[in-house]
């Protein structure tokens, strides 16, 4: 029986990703006692980079928003796999740690990371209200836009 | 009856802001087990966005250190709200993470978040004693020159 | 009795450097509850500050390597501490952070990091498998290419 954030996923049109391994010698999650720390998420959708490129130098700010909302679909995928495959176990999303390939002159990393802050309300509703920061960067791995990190409190 | 930190924070002559909403879609603060996340807060005093721009480009090193004081100040003021406006029950400012809109040549980070650090163990004492990274960054949102959060265990 | 990871350490022919002193005001690790939190380490050796410079510019990501592989050296220095020597206290790697200065072209700070993720499997093996961060930044302190943070689980 699906539950009720599957059912949430479903309503919404959502798909989620399959949980992506890591592009180097570590681990996608760690679950420490009640926690589960998520590593930084790239925009991966079904094993293809997305979204390469700098905010302020011919990225839009509606493509930031997508990369970042690209990043935290994965972030949830990983905490599915954490959750052995159930998010109803998810308790809060606590924090998120954004980063966005910027310009000197970008400073709009809060509009770029709502992709990823909106998706977790609309999946997870109250419980995905997180804390968060939103940094800029000259660059982030494989030339992505956005680079997203999280950690969850599950049950 | 004012608390232990309310004195001194009388003492110092620091009046608290109040918390500052978030600038986007999320929440200024997560009390999870016995830890408060608080999102990455800007140098707002009443309002409005102060220190903006760069280090390493007309910004001096002390024009930062009170940048990262006032994103200090607005942390308290966050840590304030997670324990219901009771400061005592603050067990230990466990992290700070630090960010400086820097130029590539300027290398100072550590100076200016000192300017948060300071204020911690001004108010906390021993118990404002943390740990930190402190890093450069090309841009931060609303081109301020820090943004800081933090992690706080409380009681 | 030298324990389970001294012996590893020796056997690897790795001698932890003493646990360095933070460049300002703050406190190299911090405990709460079962979790070490290690504030931001740089690629020092015997008091010298090593690997200036920026990847892209000049270093490779083989130099980028060895000094990630430094500042996690110096992290595992800081978690003996925080156990009070014996390293057989660690339950796991829990996060590192990684900070790579760089250039708006380089985008391998994955390759640059694992210079730290690899030593933690090293020294740690399974208990060593932790989620991470490497995104760029335009300078750190003191002109040095890599800083990493940690969080650790301890029993």
């Amino acid at each position: 029986m699906a539950g009720v954030i599957d059912q949430r996923l479903a309503e919404l049109g959502i798909e989620l990703p399959r949980a992506a391994a890591p592009a180097a010698n570590y681990v996608p999650f760690v679950v420490s006692g009640k926690h589960v720390f998520v590593a930084g998420q790239i925009p991966v959708e079904s094993g293809n980079i997305m979204y390469r490129g700098r905010l302020g130098d011919g990225m839009t700010v509606d493509d930031g928003y997508q990369a970042a909302r690209l990043c935290a679909l994965n972030i949830i995928a990983q905490v599915r796999e954490a959750c052995g495959g159930n998010l109803d176990r998810v308790v809060r999303c606590v924090k998120l740690g954004g980063f966005v390939t910027s310009t000197p002159d970008f400073t709009d990393q809060p509009k770029v990371l709502n992709g990823a802050s909106d998706l977790m309300i609309e999946v997870f509703d109250e419980k995905g209200r997180h804390a968060r920061f939103a940094v800029g960067a000259p660059a982030l791995p494989l030339g992505v836009a956005v680079e997203v990190d999280a950690v969850f409190e599950i049950a």
